[in-house]
């Protein structure tokens, strides 16, 4: 039982092409629509690895109308806040050797009263759903800047566990308030630590000493796995495969991770599950698309070192 | 009056970003989109310019809805006909220094029946608008091979006129029919004579001479103007400045000919209305988006010269 907020939703397009060539025309040979933007990308990991789950989301205009109707077909639970603007589209153009090309629009600001729908809307999915509630994402404009804490605060008053994946001042306003799990990138790591640079294993252990406050902090590194510090020490995730499609492995990684702590299963299993995940998403084109029997498959494989 | 009929109709969304750098994430500072496609397009330049127009369209899906809706919004009437398949989304990547990186989704080939509702549509609109036929763009994959001979002999047995601006087997299929006016590109007319490269002075002479068919025949050269060829003879077509967002300048041209016709000015006025057209289309971005004081403006500087 998850309540995956989407905080800056977006229909997300991705253009396959040959190869791109700026100053061109080309002509895709296929091109996939999906609900997107990282929470939604969570919502529909966690749905495809069995979870019953539900998507929080701020969607306006047309746009907006056909996001809400894909993850209807997709069969994902949504409770969606009327947005007065216009959902975003972020495209992404990937070429024959793997090369991605993105172009990710901004989110609209919030309109007045908005922020409070979402509260609202995630207060009733928690009654409904205890179990965990995921952050993920950008902030949008005009939100407040406790607006994690205050979910991350209604989380826990329901009896469920807290788990973000953003970053900048939104992540240091999220850390305030304890989330369970903090899932970030080594650039945003190395960001919220006010350093230029740091290796992901440095990075996670000086986030979880953060104020002390995650019970359990990944960072991942791309192809060189993930790093984990959790109430009973330190462990590294191996990647057999990075695979040629990433984009939506961040979130299938943490589907992954908090399917796998809700099924009862040790941190390690969960880490194995989370990444076996993200690899089975980055083997085909489509953000958190994959096919679940390969993410628990794949998870079979991962190595979690202590 | 003019029935501007959208072969391969749209959702046109152009981003603005500072350069295209393969391989990277952009965040477009902004986003426009519109209906398009070369026949809607022609239908908003000539709707702009102040014609009472009819666009014809098969639009289907989710986007094709939200282009209806646009349409709707631009204030331009149309007659659409319901297709089977989701229209299509084309993408443009514009950067500050003016290149144009494009990518055209192919247009759903047509569903059983869909053609024969269109050339209803076009018999209905034309019987109430008289005046113009407009047939532009690709032919979507399905269509019958004397699918726009069959348009343009429903316009002349209404007493209209038929301009065609279109390529490959469709275009030497409608030069069977006579239309009025052929609308190409130096890069068209060259495949149309089958020749590999061809001065566009040249090209228009003969294509005019192909079978003696076209009473106006015009062949675009980008910033070298236009060259036409009519019942009275040659003349070039002069471009002061070419502009930096050439997108939809063609479709912008078509219009300004053919409501220049339909105002009853000579060729020449209204080769400098298309000219005027192309030319303000050009200085923003958009396709066939364009101030019409502006485009008239720019038409008193057109060169039209024999």
């Amino acid at each position: 039982m998850i309540v995956a907020v989407g905080l800056s939703p977006a229909l997300d397009r991705t253009l396959l092409v040959d190869h791109l060539r700026p100053g061109s025309i080309h002509r895709p040979r296929e091109v996939l629509s999906l609900a997107g933007g990282k929470g939604l990308n969570v919502a529909r990991a966690a749905h495809t690895l069995g979870s019953d789950v539900a998507a929080v989301a701020l969607l306006g205009g047309e746009t907006g109308a056909v996001v809400r109707r894909m993850l209807e077909r997709e069969g994902i639970t949504a409770a969606i806040a009327d947005s007065a603007a216009e959902t975003r589209v972020c495209t992404s153009v990937v070429s024959d050797d793997g090369e991605h090309t993105e172009f990710y629009e901004v989110a609209p600001p919030l309109g007045a009263g908005e922020w409070a729908q979402v509260e609202q809307l995630v207060e009733v999915e928690l009654a409904r759903r205890p179990g965990w509630l995921t952050l993920s994402g950008s902030m949008p404009a005009g939100a407040p800047s406790d607006a994690l804490a205050r979910l991350i605060h209604l989380a826990h008053g329901a009896g469920a566990r807290a788990a973000v994946d953003t970053h900048g001042p939104a992540l240091r306003a999220a850390l305030d308030e304890r989330p369970d799990v903090v899932k970030v990138n080594v650039h945003e790591a190395a960001a919220v630590l006010e350093l230029d640079s740091v290796h992901p294993r440095d990075a996670a252990a000086a986030m979880h000493d953060l104020r002390a406050h995650a019970w359990l902090t990944v960072v991942t590194a791309g192809g060189d796995g993930a790093y984990a510090v959790g109430p009973d020490g330190a462990r590294h995730v191996g990647v057999a495969d990075p695979g040629r499609y990433p984009v939506g492995s961040g979130d299938s990684f943490l589907a992954g991770l908090v399917v796998g702590l809700l099924e009862g299963g040790d941190v390690d299993a969960a880490l194995a599950l989370a990444a076996g995940a993200a690899g089975a998403n980055a083997a085909a084109p489509g953000a958190a698309v994959f096919d679940a029997e390969r993410a628990r498959a794949r998870s079979g494989r991962v190595t979690v070192d202590r």
